[in-house]
């Protein structure tokens, strides 16, 4: 069964969603088929996994710019090689999701206990590790090594803004430029890598492909802030996770980044005391206050603005319309 | 500089010995340059990790494996192919050392601090992850799609017997048949690719890239049997990284198994409690009594035969010879 989509906000496109839907249906079976193994005790963990499974963001960005970077309406450009490479850009952010709940020590996820909690850190690990080996091997099974690079080198991108982060846990000091090349490539770098590659299997133009890309790292760095944002106001009863993860493990986020650039000394020495004794409802007062969680949600729509304005160069048509309301979505999603 | 090779003890056939060193020379290289970052943290990492390289022993079965398909005497079947291949089976070895590193919560490998211990597992983690990616990438870089399918088959039989093996944690019923299936997934599985590799890339016919591959199967099983056994009885300042860890993470080994297989359900009662309180000294105490330790080791060097009698039907030459050697060499080895 398809989960929730990211698409179910947008209805206006109604024949081109259902082509997508009908896009997602294919990568699960590939996604499910990748997966199985001969070892009972590897299939049950690949079940417990399956229902991290979420929005499906990446899989529907990847097929969503394979159909509008050559400005068709339907699913026709879409060929088996989008379809596998959607559930390579899922898996590895699959495997993401498994190594960032040991690192974060979460207990939830997607409503779900998260395996780290369930299982142990060291399956959690070894599973994460199972994921990022078989997103690699189902790539190979494209037949053209530039896909295996380009995903490679996103997965290199991907660990070192993980690496860069975890470098500057406890660090007060981070600056919103540091920050922004941490979500660029933590985050960003895969969602761009689907646009554009989709873009690339339809044999779009370099152009095109190059303006879906910058669309993807955009659209993921607002996704990025937002999810940042809603890990210090969300509610986890609507986000279906641990929030509260970033304060605890002393990663300074862009609302925290802009509440000290525009403190002064004193209120500065009294925010980092708030931060060092982890008072998460304190913090939050004085986000709000400041209204630096306001000008954080600036960023991110600025970000998903331009991320709109980058298509103009992509053929205009149901599919670059709908790429424009996912954008928004990443915004105004609550989870 | 090239580390302290596994050919070092074998000395007898030197200029094809130079050869491999020579050719060890490049996939230093070829590593080093594949792990160069822009970001300084995850050079500072890199460069920590390059202390973990140890005997080579990846890389230099499938260089050997290489010359020896073709029956030549020196490195003139060793090709650019070769040379990155050789580097992509050490990179994914180390990302499984600084991960089991992270799953054994040890403090030392050769002879240095683990990444966990200095820097916490999170960022263990997430470098195991950057070197598995590099892996990938690098193996890309061949530019043969069936290397990377080969390679991910690899490793996704790699971390199949890594969650075998933790499913069965604590569990004092695990027979020899699974013991073996875990050996051969975890170790040996990566250790068969690099020589049946080896030798396709010399353009070796069918029959002698699988005999690699059966020999490299049976070799790497003899290579982790006798891992296992150096955790019960070698010495931490000999063996250069931290000891007992099978004991002290549940984890029954071969020697155990067979202690446990021909004791009284006495005798069997008493070494669970042992296990259980994890007395190491009583344990190796019952061991060594008890004739396992050499039983473990005659299975180890009944696999080395076998893994010696699968070069029968390659090419008679120096490169044969050295290989044979270093098959013993897996179990005559203290370190």
């Amino acid at each position: 069964m398809v989960p929730p989509s990211i698409l179910s906000p947008v209805t206006r496109h109604a024949p081109l969603a259902a082509a997508i839907l009908g896009g997602l249906r294919d990568v699960e079976e590939i996604f499910a088929k990748q997966l199985r193994s001969d070892l009972p005790a590897v299939n049950e963990l690949a079940q417990h996994v399956e229902r991290y499974r979420g929005k499906m963001l990446r899989p529907t960005l990847l097929m969503l710019s394979g159909i509008a970077s050559v400005g068709a309406g339907d699913g026709a450009p879409i060929k088996k090689a989008h379809r596998i490479c959607a559930a390579v850009g899922e898996m590895i952010h699959m495997a993401t999701l498994v190594h960032d709940d040991v690192l974060d020590e979460a207990e939830t996820r997607r409503r779900g206990r998260t395996v780290n909690s369930l299982r142990g850190n060291e399956t959690a690990v070894m599973l994460g590790d199972w994921l990022i080996s078989n997103s690699f091997h189902l790539c190979s099974l494209v037949g053209d090594t530039a896909v295996n690079v380009l995903f490679g080198e996103t997965t290199n991108t991907l660990c070192e803004g993980e690496l860069l982060q975890l470098s500057r846990r406890e660090d007060p000091t981070l600056d919103e430029v540091t920050y922004m090349e941490i979500v660029r490539r933590k985050t960003a770098a895969l969602v761009a890598t689907c646009c554009s590659l989709g873009a690339r299997l339809s044999g779009a133009s370099d152009e095109v492909q190059t303006a879906l890309g910058l669309y993807g790292e955009r659209t993921g760095c607002a996704f990025q802030i937002q999810d940042d944002v809603l890990d210090l106001v969300g509610e986890e009863a609507v986000v279906g996770k641990t929030l509260g993860r970033d304060l605890e493990k002393g990663k300074t986020t862009l609302p925290v980044i802009l509440l000290l650039r525009g403190a002064s000394p004193w209120e500065r020495s009294e925010v980092l005391q708030i931060i060092h004794r982890r008072d998460g409802a304190a913090l939050l007062e004085r986000l709000r206050r400041s209204g630096c969680l306001d000008e954080a949600k600036a960023t991110a729509q600025s970000l998903v603005e331009s991320a709109k304005s980058a298509l103009d160069v992509v053929p205009e048509g149901p599919a670059r319309e709908l790429l424009r309301e996912l954008a928004d979505e990443a915004v105004r999603r609550q989870a």
